[in-house]
């Protein structure tokens, strides 16, 4: 499946709405968390992560991110499994939403998730 | 379908993947967008906002954004569909997390996506 940009489907012209046509899934930030944390990650670096991601999620993401390009391959020739993905400006950008939605859970989840942890 | 907040899967400890674990979904930030807006909104306002949310969507959200203390029944004891929602103060503390996600989407979606309007 090829994810383009232009395939999709932008709901309103509402910023926010905009904002989650692409990012609003349980995933997406995850990756751009991973980048922040880590400078560059390979597709194998991802799947290492605790929270498990998928094959095929993690491939249909790291496309539609690339195409929107808030994140780009380090080394734009090789193949993609053994290549390493960075943040471009646009997705080093989101860092203030990543530190909102940790402060957020940290602040309002911990009663009904009690381990978890402090980043911020 | 009951959601209840113990019926939330927990991914990890990281408290960005936790609120993904409850917010990271094209609908429910949609929710929490549409009480900072307006105050207070009942069942048939947010079937009408222009991302046409479907009926069962917006049932399952409301029910664990609710049991998550996000947001609240104005009236306790009124039916459901005919009682407006109002956002408690988790989910009013969730402003950073919008304002930043609109304010990324209009620096770096305009290129893709050339109708999204500013809203700060």
């Amino acid at each position: 499946m090829t994810v383009g940009a232009e395939g999709v489907d932008w709901r309103s012209v509402c910023p926010i709405s905009s904002a989650l046509d692409v990012l609003g899934d349980k995933w997406s930030l995850l990756i751009i968390r991973d980048l922040l944390m880590h400078g560059s990650r390979t597709y194998t670096d991802f799947l290492g992560s605790r929270e498990h991601i998928s094959t095929n999620i993690l491939a249909s993401r790291l496309e539609l991110l690339t195409c929107l390009k808030l994140i780009e391959r380090a080394k734009p020739g090789a193949s993609p499994r053994n290549n390493a993905y960075q943040l471009t400006e646009s997705g080093a950008a989101l860092r203030p939403v990543l530190e909102g939605l940790a402060r957020w859970a940290q602040s309002h989840l911990a009663d009904f998730h009690t381990d978890i942890v402090r980043l911020f």
